[in-house]
């Protein structure tokens, strides 16, 4: 009888201890909503950012005052430390503003249209050539040299409007942009145009980054908005004659010198053991870089900042990591983790927002057993009043990609990305379209998780 | 050994059936998305109702437009029967645009200021007094008739930011819109100024219904921006002898004829049994309405046309509903209901969309026994892919409100609200704020669900 007796009171003290644990959990849960949405500082972190630094593509002048500016906020927020890594990155420009137009036979276009990230200059004078339109490499290849030769190839497959997840409809689509200009080269074009990989139709071109294949000969490529890109389709079936003229004057300069901004709060009882929490602090040259990935900066700030003033000590060490370079080259996610495994560092987490700042809806997790994640979704009950439904595998982001040969378990924030293909990479992506509470509650929503994951392994 | 086989066989057999009706479930809710991403109907109809109709307050020219809008627009949609029910309506017209300023006693700052709903007019050459600032009824009551005979109150408790539910923050501040007058005039004030109901800090003074009571005198009252409100009461701080001055010339006019729109599919199975899928058609007239709510509107419209297209006979009759005066007054929900009653209908289930046109969450049910809310909720499984989790009790919205006591289990579409309130009755809640695919998300959505309710019940 005794030892039912024990049984079963251990059993009633274990359930009122988990209980317990619940209830504090769900406490400190509310606080960092509460103090994120009543005197959250990222707002104002990331008008400051998109409006008095602005565009700050790696290697650009706007990039150094950008770590600058991590670097001297991060410094005012009384962490453990605060230090930067080098990292040499690409340094690409791109010139003059680009000029596109479509020659119909009876008149001439202009058109938006913006350089690749990555891509060369078309010669001084631009050039001018029919067009050959496709959907694939694929529709492409049938054509063969022949017909491509001598052409501007004009890549118009857009990004599928009925996938719900528009990451998935992004990825579908970019082959295009990345590798548009080596599949059309290889089949003597001399140029590459393709629609913007956008979720909706209107005048904004859209860049993003291209590599040029080795031994295939480098074409100039560029992005056309989806409107002129219709309109280009259009003016091809009236009459398939149809030319069409580009000019830019971009250029690749020697690598440069830049840094990852790195603050760190100690861990109580695991100083060894990190959680990294971070986002890219490079944009692309034509925008503020609000939603991609302004946002990702300052949410990763906030969440220090919300540790810090609600006085919640982790038991684990957290970095956040202002990454450089995401957008044309990962140097600065590489070089994290190249100096993670050479400082025998031990990486237990690593959290990454760069899908925008829009309202929170979940997480992604990626190198998760199957226990952790059943774990991490049994916290639903607990995120769920925040709108935190979606707690499922996926991937973790660019710059935290390179710790998960180390064993790291990589966590992508998952916004509601309805709207963030509408201004990713174009000179829409400016601060005014982003929301305060959606921010805000991002910020909260990931110091949650990094605080239920921090008192997970003990 | 007979019986058992019979049993398992029976077993196997309905779960086969089951999950057959669910593949079927699933196929019909992924045509819907489908449709409504790739050829929807609601974002160009949203841009016409916004843009070329425009402002839609009832009794206005604009209203009669709308009504005019609405039933051609459903008629060439080829629906069983498209008529009007005749309603009368309030007839509130603002006149000339208002002025208030703020008086330190130093300078004269001009203010954004709005009359509210159903106010009075200020004398011709407006009001100036002395302000008290309160921010709940009871601190107001405390200071009794001396201190408030002859000022103007100011109401400035701001929505609870950390509300995750930004109608719940709503809800807790609408006493001082909606009967902010009625408590100050019995103390003997002579106007009322609220902070509007707002979840933003901005110069867009948000409108919105107050209702006199009986007995009580009639002051003016208006609202100001949010950034005004917190103008106001810094230099009231500075200077507890500021006055305000504030003019306005709104009047009620004779109430005035109008209509509610009616569209109807026939069911194949019970024509007898009605569902309702409506929003209201009216709007403030400071605004185009675009998420208040024009976007209610065109999804419910798009839900009959998602149908109708994709050949989905309806067992139940569905109805689409574009209700007139939701915003003061409510009086084509009532006379909807009254004729219903008087006819011997019999409705099921109605639906409302006005919570805006934003990325779909879920619905909230009012009035489902305990044993159908389960079942709408076992149906996450279909509807989680697209982002629908919250299936919960909760509202379904004023203007389907009066079929309530005909025992109709009422819904409310919610979509997320983290940007309503900083549109909501206010000339910023214009066309550029609606998100194409959140728009078209939200119909779909509807659809999905009126499918998954007209299956319900055979």
């Amino acid at each position: 009888m005794k030892k039912q007796t024990t049984f079963i009171t251990s059993l009633i003290l274990s359930l009122s201890l988990s209980s317990f644990a619940q209830d504090n959990d769900s406490t400190v849960i509310r606080k960092f909503f509460n103090e994120s949405l009543s005197n959250g500082k990222s707002y104002e972190w990331l008008r400051d950012l998109t409006t008095n630094v602005g565009p700050r593509l790696s290697g650009s002048e706007g990039a150094k005052k950008a770590v600058q500016w991590g670097k001297t906020l991060l410094e005012s927020g009384g962490y453990d430390r605060v230090f930067l890594q080098d990292v040499m990155v690409p340094h690409w420009v791109r010139g003059a503003k680009e000029e596109g137009y479509i020659l119909d036979g009876k008149q001439k276009i202009k058109v938006p249209l913006v350089a690749l990230g990555g891509s060369v200059a078309t010669p001084k004078k631009g050039i001018t050539a029919e067009v050959i339109e496709v959907k694939t490499f694929q529709e492409l290849r049938a054509l063969g040299k022949e017909k491509c030769e001598g052409k501007i190839i004009f890549f118009n497959r857009p990004m599928d409007p009925t996938k719900i997840n528009t990451f998935e409809a992004y990825g579908q689509a970019g082959d295009q942009r990345r590798s548009g200009a080596n599949e059309a080269a290889k089949l003597g074009a001399i140029g590459v145009i393709i629609r913007s990989l956008s979720s909706t139709e209107n005048d904004f071109p859209h860049t993003g980054s291209m590599v040029y294949a080795t031994g295939v000969p480098l074409i100039p490529a560029a992005a056309l908005s989806t409107n002129a890109a219709t309109l280009l389709s259009k003016t091809l079936k009236e009459n398939p004659n149809t030319k069409f003229y580009f000019k830019q004057s971009c250029e690749t300069l020697p690598d440069a010198p830049s840094h990852n901004v790195v603050a760190e709060i100690k861990g109580s009882e695991h100083p060894e053991e990190i959680i990294v929490v971070g986002g890219h602090l490079d944009s692309w040259d034509l925008a503020q870089g609000a939603h991609d990935d302004g946002t990702g900066i300052v949410q990763s700030m906030e969440v220090a900042r919300l540790f810090k003033n609600l006085g919640i000590k982790p038991k684990h060490t957290i970095r956040i990591v202002l990454f450089m370079n995401e957008e044309n080259g990962n140097r600065g996610g590489v070089k994290y983790a190249e100096l993670a495994k050479q400082n025998n560092e031990k990486h237990i987490f690593a959290l990454e927002s760069d899908n925008g700042g829009f309202t929170p809806r979940g997480f992604g997790m990626q190198g998760a057993s199957a226990e952790l994640l059943a774990k991490v979704q049994s916290y639903r009950t607990l995120l769920a009043p925040y709108g935190l439904h979606e707690i499922e595998r996926g991937g973790g982001g660019v710059d935290i990609g390179p710790l998960a040969p180390q064993g790291s378990v990589l966590i992508g924030f998952k916004p509601d990305a309805q709207r963030y293909f509408e201004y990713h990479h174009a000179s829409n992506d400016t601060f005014d379209t982003v929301n305060q509470r959606e921010l805000e509650m991002g910020a909260a929503s990931m110091a949650s998780l990094i605080y239920l994951l921090d008192n997970l392994t003990n």
